[in-house]
């Protein structure tokens, strides 16, 4: 299988490492062998069609911060994603560039492409998916191409592929989540050690899972992205973020807290969809499933007749989504095989 | 598909219902049309090869205990499971009746008959698969027939389904898992309320958790059952319930729990499987995922590059395990469909 990534952050390169040290294994568990034939990254690309040298292409990432460490005949400065999709031939392209939410883009241009083009896409960019997933949806099926995203809700937790294929024959009534590991961090650290809101920000930030602006994970923007990927793959329905009520955690005060305490509740960061779709901070029993602390992501399916089952799982981080596109990627090949 | 249930307990009455109350779904969603064809308990067996009405038998079953009620050339009184799957004719074959732990029967007789005869077993009852379960997985081969259990783990949480169909391109180091909601009942009491193992005993016995004699639930063969099967069913494993060190709860005490609260840490019954498996209580982390309270079951797996995961849910009910039983009759049919 021939790959595109397009897209070299953390995701590219995990998976990018991952898919070097795991070829013996993917070979023989799933006769899968990927050949990586092109990287793009914000500052150009890198193309082989017989095949990058992987191990090259992390060195020269990590040391120059781009990919011209390959040489001039392999690198190609300012060539960007969208041309590269078009020009090189490939089955499957991996678009893993930052999530934004205004329009979507780059990776809305990248994934439309490649779909156009007759490419599989797996996508781990909640950009494009939060604001067009059902004209996406519908141009993979127009284009006969297989569309995965297991990476965009909870990291290498499997919680798409949980809902689609472990609930078969139950009716899922509601879906409730945690999605959003930031959030989770400084409401746990406001709910056990009682520290100040903006202490368990500086403290997120220090540890790396904040952003220097952290209003796309506090003010729940990230939970209301992964609830319409959710939402949409699972349920049927054809939302955008636009349909959505979001209410972030700011204004979630101690004394909050310690009146839920009272309750025997705890406050958390909720996406939650039955009829509608919301984001907000809720309170649940501390004795829920989905009470988990730290960076924890965690989604409670309720099912009939089948109760209601959680997963629990780190929501984000490098090698845990590249092990999410991985999947996607054994799925694809799968489906060429058949 | 026609079917045979064996076995007419909480479990069999609800998956019956189950499937004479979503019949049109069914049909609509998986095109499956599930026709009980024979129904057989301990004291004698229904036959119709046109399906029997199941409303009839359920309301029989209630008021008498028996069949009956469905009339004298439909029930036959002391007919047994063995010759009923030998002379009646269906695709599927649904086991169960009780766990039973010195040699599995009668329901091991039952899964291997359906198997030599041809038919599809689906089995909720542990005892033929904590005891036998390598030479049933190798006779379900030989005689090309779909063996499906999934209603033995976890009730109607999709634990094994989980494993196999979500973890993809993932290493499973090892598993670990609270498999038997008797015994945790007892622990979280004993644990939140300071509550002694006696009375949270008789307790889960008033609420019908635990059974008169509650050795199989508290003394870790249960769980030792559950991980048996999961074992062998993921990780490829051939181990009976003999090859087990399995210790129950009885000796956990009031001062146990203490000293565990002051190193941050709950007991909890655990079954575990890295390379040798052994059911024993142990102390984890309040904060871990798996501290789960009440009837809960948890099951987390280790898992490299996507890190550790956690799935919760109700490990046990009729309607629950129905669900489960329901699945596996949908992945049954998909296999016959190709």
């Amino acid at each position: 299988v021939r790959v595109l990534l397009v897209g070299f952050g953390v995701v590219g390169q995990s998976f990018a490492d991952l898919v070097e040290h795991e070829a013996r294994k993917l070979d023989h568990d799933y006769g899968l062998r990927p050949k990586i034939v092109g990287i793009v990254d914000r500052k150009g690309a890198a193309i082989s069609p017989a095949g990058l040298d992987i191990k090259k292409a992390l060195t020269s990432k990590k040391q120059s911060g781009t990919l011209e460490g390959l040489g001039h005949d392999i690198y190609h400065e300012g060539r960007n994603g969208v041309d590269t999709i078009k020009d090189l031939e490939c089955e499957v392209v991996i678009e893993t560039t930052p999530t934004e939410l205004t329009k979507g883009e780059p990776g809305l241009s990248h994934v439309k492409t490649a779909m156009m083009e007759g490419r599989h896409v797996i996508c781990t960019n909640k950009g494009p998916l939060a604001i067009a997933m059902p004209a996406l949806m519908e141009l993979a099926h127009h284009n006969g191409v297989v569309f995965k995203f297991s990476g965009t809700v909870g990291g290498g937790t499997p919680i798409l592929d949980f809902a689609k294929k472990c609930l078969e024959g139950s009716t899922i009534k509601s879906i409730s989540g945690i999605l959003n590991g930031t959030s989770n961090y400084i409401l746990s650290r406001m709910t056990t050690e009682g520290v100040a809101m903006e202490d368990a920000l500086a403290e997120a930030q220090k540890l790396g899972y904040a952003e220097a602006d952290p209003t796309y994970d506090v003010g729940g923007f990230d939970t209301a992205c992964k609830l319409v990927i959710t939402s949409n793959y699972v349920l049927g329905s054809s939302m955008s973020i636009k349909d959505l009520d979001i209410k972030g955690i700011a204004k979630v005060t101690q004394s909050d807290i310690e009146k839920a305490k009272e309750r025997g509740n705890v406050i958390k960061l909720i996406g939650r969809v039955e009829k509608v779709a919301n984001v907000a901070p809720q309170e649940i029993p501390m004795t829920h499933p989905m009470n988990v602390s730290g960076t924890f992501n965690a989604v409670s399916f309720d099912t009939y007749p089948g109760g209601e089952v959680t997963l629990v799982g780190k929501g984000a981080g490098g090698k845990e989504t590249a092990s999410s596109v991985l999947r996607d990627l054994i799925e694809i090949r799968r489906t060429f095989a058949r």
